[in-house]
């Protein structure tokens, strides 16, 4: 008997796409983070406060993954970057074909740094590829320290954690502090922020960090994070 | 040409088995609560909550729904109540079927109110029909008060809306204060908690409001939310 799995068959034709949209974003020397996060945790926010940061130093654009609305692509034309929304119906992640089609609205050679905001979910997205170079997981600190070890697939696949929320630390149970290193029992050597997009803690480190990424891409065509 | 929807079928089953649960529910005179939310919102501090206010008064069991760990029902098990855990192994829901099996290991005449704490997402629980009474979305403050125009299918179905951490309210961009109307522009008529169960703010209105539906449905066997 031949069994075909169809998940995995799924997931590896997005992987072809995939690969074809990397070659893509290289070839324009565009720097790819694929933010994926439980609903509200703040990627929106990063978003708007890099572009505060950055704007004036690098193109950037955003795709914006959002089950039904166009609040976060609006928030994001506010803040002066160009921004194309995908909704996805009610569809919990995005995928590579969804990515293709969205590019298809931006002028590629304005862009050195590209966000993918994808579905607020902490589940579903973490297994579809969609060409970035980086993905990273943005984690409210009001969500609890025990969330890498219940969803340890995204945080073990994740290239990157930003804690956000950390101005409300004094405020919240201890056991929020275990965030970080209990992020660190799943994936050892995971690089770590600890952010507030409210009061700006640690978003001087966090510019420097993705500016040397979009500067790497610019000289050398290649880096990974 | 015949179209057959394979997602309509599945979830077509499953709400057949969903109503053989409601009935075994309704002949035991149990109330049941499904517990929808993002990661971290609050679930099963609200569950430990309870049963501290109600579990002297009424047998409480629990389902806890998890990616992959058993950290909630352990929490249960501390606060005094009986909990079955069910692991998804990285699934997003929880379906008719998983609280079928699970319900094997319950022993039903003992139990007055039921929780099921679904798999923290805030997107693909909310259309499987688990025989309950009542869903309940719980929302973090901190999640922003935006959540109910982008996650609506979840909003509309649900019967109960529960805002936890509102002790964080004075730390937080006015926005948040928005979640409650929002929520009851989504859907008007939703009945709406305002609570804490870090200082306890709301929690005795939640309470006499469980204690009704309990002993209503000791009572009467047939009310619902």
């Amino acid at each position: 008997m031949t069994v075909i799995s169809v998940k995995k068959s799924v997931t590896d034709a997005n992987d072809r796409v995939a690969q074809v949209l990397r070659t893509q974003f290289l070839s324009h020397g565009i720097w790819v983070l694929n933010l994926i996060s439980a609903p509200g945790a703040g990627k929106t926010a990063l978003i708007e406060k890099t572009i505060e940061g950055l704007g004036s130093d690098f193109g950037i654009g955003v795709i914006e993954g959002d089950p039904h609305t166009c609040l976060d692509s609006d928030r994001i034309h506010r803040a002066g970057a160009e921004a194309i929304q995908i909704n996805t119906r009610g569809g919990c992640h995005l995928d590579a074909i969804m990515i293709e089609n969205a590019l298809g609205k931006i002028h590629l050679p304005d862009i050195d740094l590209l966000f993918i905001e994808n579905v607020g979910n902490l589940l579903c997205p973490a297994v579809w590829d969609l060409g970035q170079d980086c993905t990273a997981v943005v984690s409210s600190l009001t969500e609890g320290g025990d969330k890498p070890f219940k969803y340890p697939d995204t945080f073990a696949r994740a290239d990157l954690l930003l804690i956000n929320k950390m101005d409300l630390l004094p405020h919240l149970p201890g056991s929020a502090s275990l965030l970080k290193p209990n992020a660190l029992k799943i994936h050892p050597g995971l690089t770590v922020f600890e952010i507030s997009c409210t009061n700006g803690t640690g978003l001087l480190q966090w510019y420097d960090w993705i500016r040397t990424k979009v500067e790497q891409r610019q000289k050398t065509g290649g880096c990974r994070a």
